[in-house]
């Protein structure tokens, strides 16, 4: 990772953890759901995915300012997301980024709605972005629904329940995160290139792309619960071998899994060779992926 | 009631209930998932929210074919608060219009999934409805979040439960009732005249008559858990009064919360007055408010 992406990632995280509260605060809504709802997008987080919509701005040398709305909506459906999977009768996690869940601060039912809450204004940052067309509007939000909805993270997250009560084959379990993790990732990548004014032929490579940015994702995160340094992670390692969970190691045994890895990594890295730009930063992103210790 | 409305009402719910399975079939997404989305939108219920749209369209004399999506996305953000309201960590119902809740059927996780996908989904039928310029799904997509986010529904769901540790003044009573139950009836009525193409002066009589027609919903709801025959409602009689839930007739005694309904039905009737259409379908549905024995 070089110095330059360090002060990217670093500095988009920034701007975006500026910009979240402000969404919240000026919400006519009662005082403990704008707690709760706050308290969860502030628990911090590397900011991956509203990162990414910046960085396709950045790539396409587009302002930036154009992404930070639709940057801020993806953060708030990833934190909804969280907080519903962490419930008692889901993952029933009491810890997250080392910090007491939701749930465990305000009880179920305030994480239940503040979840909720967080879903439904993620559509209005969107909507009433002033700095948008309406034909954008339309297509982000289209696109929102189908990586964050029935056919792709919740879908994921109901596929990644029922498998976790059996033996997966690699396509079942490639199909399960690319639903559960790497559309909304994706969100993240299209809406930047959306909101850039991209050609439509570089659109479709970075849906590639964005697919296996995802999977590499997600294997990163099945080997760094077997390799993974707890204190770095913020959360334990070992949960999925204790759960007995089908994960890319458990399938191609650890040394299959990096390759596999480095195999998307690649196949991501070459696709962006076709686009329109010169995009050095996507490239560190991929290596970023390929090697992040949490 | 004439028969007039009962045929609107009976036509209407039809079609309703023959389109809204089609916008889950036809989902990319788990079974179960499927089948838990389609199970409580299928349970049945008066439809009053999806009726009011096209009954709005029916006012203005336009095609209703034009609100069928719009009035798909409301009952399927009704449907999901009612799948979150029944959750063991909420309300804890066992049953629901006389068959076991979601939660009873499918599990607690997959009823919060199902709810966020039906939550999700339904941004999705108004930005992906063929019959409407891009301009007045934008809007609609605005009156939604508004209805349904912190500022509506879920905030005031949230004020409900906090309401129901303390007593309530009638103001604080009424400010609930106007998030949680009036503002997405609201949006039912909103939607349709912009559906229709009303004019701006009658869209804010309509917010008016809305609020009213809502807050008489209530009452009537309140009225009914005391003075309901359990068999008509579907649903237990007396559970706020055990509850010790502050309500209008708790505030106001029997009497003064039948005075208040009927002046909210007053108010909503003469705000029709205004209109630039005439409006006999909606006069009808006022009674039917101030009336309805479910």
């Amino acid at each position: 990772m070089t110095i330059q992406l360090n002060q990217f990632l670093h500095s988009r995280k920034q701007i975006i953890e500026n910009a979240l509260p402000s969404y919240i605060e000026k919400l006519q809504a009662p005082h403990s759901l704008k707690a709760a709802m706050r308290y969860s997008l502030e628990a911090g987080g590397k900011r991956l995915r509203p990162i990414l919509v910046l960085a396709l701005l950045h790539t396409y040398k587009q302002s930036e300012d154009l992404g930070i709305a639709t940057a801020c909506a993806v953060e708030m459906i990833h934190t909804y997301s969280l907080i519903h999977d962490d419930l008692p009768c889901m993952d029933d996690d009491d810890l997250r980024r080392g910090k007491p869940t939701n749930h465990k601060v305000f009880g179920e039912a305030l994480a239940v709605l503040a979840g909720d809450g967080l879903l439904t204004q993620s559509f209005s940052l969107i909507v009433n972005d002033q700095l948008l067309p309406a034909d954008k509007k339309l297509r982000i939000v289209s696109e929102l629904v189908n990586a964050a909805g029935a056919e792709g993270m919740v879908g994921g997250q109901v596929s990644d329940m029922e498998g976790e009560v059996k033996k997966l084959t690699l396509s079942e379990l490639q199909s399960i995160h690319e639903n559960k993790t790497a559309k909304l990732l994706g969100f993240s990548i299209i809406s930047g290139a959306i909101l850039a004014g991209a050609p439509e032929e570089d659109i479709d490579n970075l849906r590639k792309f964005a697919y296996h940015l995802g999977i590499a994702f997600q294997i990163r995160d099945d080997i760094l619960d077997i390799e993974g340094n707890q204190m770095i992670l913020g959360k334990p390692v070992g949960s999925d071998t204790i759960n007995e969970k089908t994960t890319y190691p458990s399938i191609l045994t650890m040394q299959g899994a990096k390759e596999k890895l480095n195999d998307h990594i690649d196949f991501a890295k070459e696709i962006l060779n076709n686009l329109s730009v010169r995009s050095e930063l996507l490239y560190q992103m991929c290596d970023l992926m390929a090697n992040r210790d949490h």
